[in-house]
């Protein structure tokens, strides 16, 4: 669940007051996402997000994260868009947080993950991409090589606790990730976090996508690789290749691919499956005993990395290694 | 936060495809309640409560109080109405619960209680005991004397993990109780759970009354009780003599108590409180280590009984104790 911060009816009405989208009729604490305190607002305009950012959101990161959902939104990109007050300006404070309302989204994410959307997902990803080409703000990856080894040490003395052997392992996949890394690759902002719970379908159509909370710049091919690890493996830990294979094909259709990140891919899914194990780790070692927030099993994530080092090129994944594009 | 069982949007659009409600827009899980799942779903047609009845709520009451919900809209009390598929069936099934939609209530319950809304409460609470005099349904108070009784047989050993001499408190207090319990007061069926988070209010109105489902029958003084402990006390524990002036005097503007009811209040707000003090005790003690629902604190409940057995007539509460239903 996710409602750290409670709102009187009193403050909430003050706050929607500077809007022009009429009284409040209704607002309750939505039981998703981790990171902040969302809220389904229902206005006499119809229904709202609202979000107050909690500590790990950094303030000064809003901007943003704010500005990228309007230019995708300009774009034709369909996500929340922030939505301004009468002064204009959307970034707030409510209950001493930084607050934000953003349009609704209509969609549901899939809790059953089909081939098909799959699919979808390969084409909005590529659109992304493409439409961040000229979006002018950057902000850097805090989660890449570096945020690794940082949050490795921190959680290295414990990680056998979870699984034995998992501080080697870690340490090892480190030292292979730093000398094969990928230096040159094409870059931009990615989503960094596009998880089936950021992903809106209406039946089987992609509605919209969500939270971009981690959005940074990197390597665009690195979110191919979230994407596959998040989408194309079983609940039993198999590698579902007919979802990665549509996934791949549908993003080459809107972005080609070039050779040299068809070839990076394999690493690429390293990197992500460490920086998933890891920040997974680190919250299961710390997560206080009275937490109402589930940690998240950071062994789903050493299972997907060891399929990863088994591969020993894109032909192991059954993906079309053709650079053309075609699939 | 309470969501406890997942929905597929392919088993949702399947059960909404029963209704006459157009297509489903967005599911969300609310973070509120405790007992059962809760989802706000928007359809075609608007914003409609989803319901999924947990094990803690026994299948068998569900005709009693969706017959009751009925009921009571039917007399205008603005309450959530229980929506019939196009097959004339309320109840039905969805992720193998047993699962209702009911009526969407605007409104937002108070998170910092004023005297008016406790003036609004009493009213409302009076309507309420009007209302349900002609509903014919009955179901006895599970969690009256015989209920506690049993709490604490299950809860005894560990009371004093809670408080030093917890244990010792609960028994005389019991005894008590049995000895000075009322025989003869005008009963009916209470709503038995009236905290803040149940009640709506729009602005300053009260807009609605949910969660009907500890309703039952029982003694109507004895939902005054209820109330006067859930919304009459500050947090700091101190007694808040105009709120409990204003409920009562409100209500009795709408139904009259009569002498016997009023005499009666001291033990009833006594066997209140140790009723919410055997739940929280209960829960708090066997609530699982990894569990999302943070248990209440029955000591919050042990000192508005410390109140109540310090009071020696209804005057030491600072109430008017006519019967005449002037306050």
């Amino acid at each position: 669940m996710a409602v750290y911060t409670e709102v009187t009816d009193e403050e909430l009405s003050a706050f929607i007051a500077q809007y022009d989208l009429g009284a409040v009729l209704s607002c309750k604490g939505i039981a998703e996402g981790v990171e902040n305190s969302n809220f389904l607002v229902v206005t006499e305009r119809g229904p709202y997000i609202l979000t107050l950012y909690e500590k790990r959101t950094r303030k000064e990161d809003l901007p943003f994260f704010l500005g990228l959902m309007e230019h995708l939104a300009e774009k034709g990109i369909a996500c929340p868009l922030p939505v301004a007050g009468r002064d204009g300006v959307a970034l707030r404070e409510l209950s001493g947080r930084p607050a934000v309302i953003v349009t609704f989204l209509a969609g549901m994410w899939p809790r059953r993950i089909s081939p098909q959307h799959c699919a979808q997902l390969g084409e909005a990803l590529a659109r992304l991409h493409l439409a961040v080409g000229d979006f002018r703000m950057e902000r850097p990856n805090a989660l890449a090589l570096n945020g690794w080894k940082d949050l490795f040490a921190k959680s290295a003395e414990r990680a056998d606790e979870v699984a034995v052997g998992l501080r080697t392992t870690l340490a090892d996949e480190l030292a292979a990730l730093e000398a094969n890394w990928p230096a040159d690759l094409p870059a931009g902002v990615i989503h960094a976090d596009l998880f089936p719970d950021n992903v809106f379908f209406r039946g089987d159509s992609l509605s919209g996508l969500i939270d971009f909370y981690f959005a940074c710049n990197d390597f665009l091919a690195y979110d191919i690789a979230i994407c596959i690890n998040a989408w194309c493996f079983e609940i039993d830990g198999s590698f579902n290749a007919t979802k990665a294979r549509l996934l791949l094909a549908n993003y080459r259709k809107v972005r080609p691919l070039s050779r040299a990140e068809l070839d990076a891919l394999p690493w690429l899914c390293r990197g992500s499956a460490v920086r998933f194990l890891l920040t997974r780790l680190y919250d299961w070692l710390n997560h206080p005993p009275g937490a109402f927030v589930r940690p998240k099993d950071p062994l789903e994530y050493l299972r997907k990395l060891r399929f990863h080092q088994s591969v020993r090129g894109l032909g192991d994944y059954f993906l079309d290694d053709s650079a053309t594009g075609e699939a």
